[in-house]
């Protein structure tokens, strides 16, 4: 058993409203948080830490939990920068869009996409991620989904079987085809590496009717549902969402009165993950969050990262975003960004520095979690710990 | 004499149209630089690089000029989040905006200023920013204008007189007589410091008339002009800058056609540079970048990283806003952050990457530039050499 103490922690994060200033953030000024092992093993007032084998001091410095990115797509190879500018230099280019990345995904080695998932791994830690999530759904055959989910689960306990990403191109046809596949081998095949079943119910990638065949299927074959929902127009995702108690609808930019009412009402279910980094880097509408965050629905931030439509792998810009463009408070961003990301993944365990947590937490440079706003674009993440180990 | 090559260049931006691709960005791939102290003595295509002394392995990544930082606010104490949060959480808040900083600054030890700068220029250095201007304008007296040109001349080259930022606070009955100051003993005990006299040309700061008398005291005394002109709405301060020959108008959020054409006739003068961070941070209006290019502008980007109303030091952060929300394509967007930063402080050495110029550079984790847009937020910069010497 080894234990350290990190103490002069100018402002501490635990995410526990029970403890520090009773907001949903349970911040304590002047704290210190020892660490166990793997655990958080007491927070508190620096004056009153207990004594332990290492002392860490923050130097009045703020602490946060680490982030936990619910919503990425990090198993895939090539990048799509020629589309990336042309679009962004307003210059036609017939783009492949997702068919780019499934050909370069398809036609790469293990290795090769090993490699990668990596070193994005390792980039998002050193900005203060130590959870994520990660799909398959560059894959779109049942040997490259099954082992895009292997190479993942062996990085990640939080992996999704996202199949029904878009209609494989091999089935442009027979979308039925593909459904059943989605639904029957390939299903079976992926299903010993996931947590979780997940679908693009989307105008031009799975219906109402589809998506619900697949959670459905996910379901039975042990998967908990989540689904990418109302991301490019209105849409049956939300409700449906709400309807099989999928873990989080992910996106919601484009909801009804009656989306919000249900995802107010799911709040202790159904987590809204809003992922900005889409919305920056396709010039979209902005998700509203305070129509969300008003109706009492959970609220998760996470940065969809992947090559196409949102390639940043920096909490800490989604978490710029989210207040200036929509709307949260620094507070809120933060919560969204930990605790909201803990619970779209239905875990308890992390996203709060509270006795028994894991380890993971993220020492700023900067007095406060408010800069991760105040500073946008700055690195302020200067020492990460994972499971009780100094990772970065 | 020592000699570096930095060989297997993936993509490098040289800024000489000249040489590599033929465009602005004179572009070269599988390029290598040789560095000879502290001066570029080569580009070119990495097969042909002449021998060194070390050999550096950029293994395909891109390299860029580093960036050239033309207006920002370093010299000050203190720091303004509860205002930030406020604003961001909607909530009421008794601000002092600027006068909060002058308090601060006032009240601050030579020392405690000086660390703060460095530390901001450190952190600036470390996001590949290698060429810095930066400002007085938080002390509004004789006394403490002079103490921070001062302090920022030991670290810069590119020091700006702004004792007209506001009206002193004890001058708020006597606005006249403040500009006597600004004009006068102030001028004086500032002008052996500064290369450079600014003024915050707006409603509630300085009317036309008064930036004309600061600025033209400002050049008879050997300082050469520049000027905060149209942030919060129309005014006199682009024409002001056009018809002063000022190196840089600074802001441009407001434009009449008039001021754009001005810009445009004198862009081999004065420089029309953009401040996205202010945008962000404040939730204002973006300047339109298109037509200012359209009118033949030159255009810059830079931080105008200051406590109270943008608080970054990162200039990929501004790219990226420039690009998604100012619609620069992302090449433009590079060169207004490089060479259109050198051209608003006059300088030839620094912005180029060509034989002779300095050796400033920056590594990105990246294949290409364009990945300072693509990638929002990801802390790209690998590696900095300013003057020849590695730096970060």
């Amino acid at each position: 058993m080894t234990t350290t103490v990190i103490t002069h922690i100018g402002s501490l994060v635990t995410n526990d409203p029970a403890v520090g200033d009773g907001s949903p953030l349970g911040l304590i000024r002047d704290a210190a948080v020892v660490i166990e092992d793997d655990k958080i093993a007491w927070v508190g007032p620096a004056g009153k830490a207990p004594a332990a084998d290492e002392t860490y001091d923050a130097q009045d410095r703020a602490v946060i939990p680490g982030f936990v990115d619910s919503h990425s797509h990090l198993v895939f190879a090539g990048d799509r920068t020629a589309e990336f500018n042309a679009r962004m230099s307003g210059r036609g280019y017939s783009a492949g869009g997702i068919r780019t990345t499934v050909a370069a995904t398809r036609a790469a080695t293990d290795a090769e996409l090993e490699a990668n998932l990596l070193r994005h791994l390792h980039e998002a830690r050193r900005q203060g991620t130590t959870t994520f999530e990660t799909k398959s759904g560059y894959g779109l055959t049942v040997a490259d989904e099954a082992r895009a989910l292997r190479i993942a689960a062996a990085h990640t306990e939080e992996v999704t079987y996202l199949g029904a990403h878009i209609v494989s191109p091999d089935y442009a046809d027979d979308p039925a085809g593909y459904v059943d596949l989605v639904t029957g081998d390939m299903l079976a095949a992926c299903a010993p590496y996931a947590r979780w079943v997940d679908v693009f119910c989307e105008k031009g990638a799975f219906d109402g009717d589809q998506a619900r065949a697949i959670l459905t299927a996910g379901a039975a074959a042990g998967l908990i549902p989540r689904i990418h929902a109302n991301q490019l127009g209105h849409g049956p995702g939300v409700q449906l969402a709400v309807e099989l108690e999928a873990a989080s609808a992910d996106h919601c930019t484009h909801l009804t009165d009656a989306d919000v009412d249900a995802l107010g009402q799911a709040a202790a279910t159904t987590v809204a993950t809003l992922l900005p980094g889409a919305e920056f880097s396709t010039r979209a509408q902005w998700p509203d969050a305070r129509r969300l965050i008003g109706a009492g629905a959970t609220v998760a931030l996470s940065t969809d990262c992947n090559p196409g439509s949102s390639y940043t792998s920096s909490m800490p810009f989604c978490i710029a975003l989210a207040v200036r463009d929509m709307r949260m408070t620094p507070d809120e961003a933060l919560w969204s960004a930990t605790a909201g990301g803990a619970r779209a993944l239905r875990r308890t365990d992390v996203g709060t520095l509270t006795p028994g947590a894991r380890a993971d937490l993220a020492l700023l440079d900067a007095p406060s979690h408010v800069h991760l706003a105040y500073r946008p674009g700055v690195p302020l993440v200067s020492a990460v710990w994972q499971r009780g180990v100094r990772a970065h």
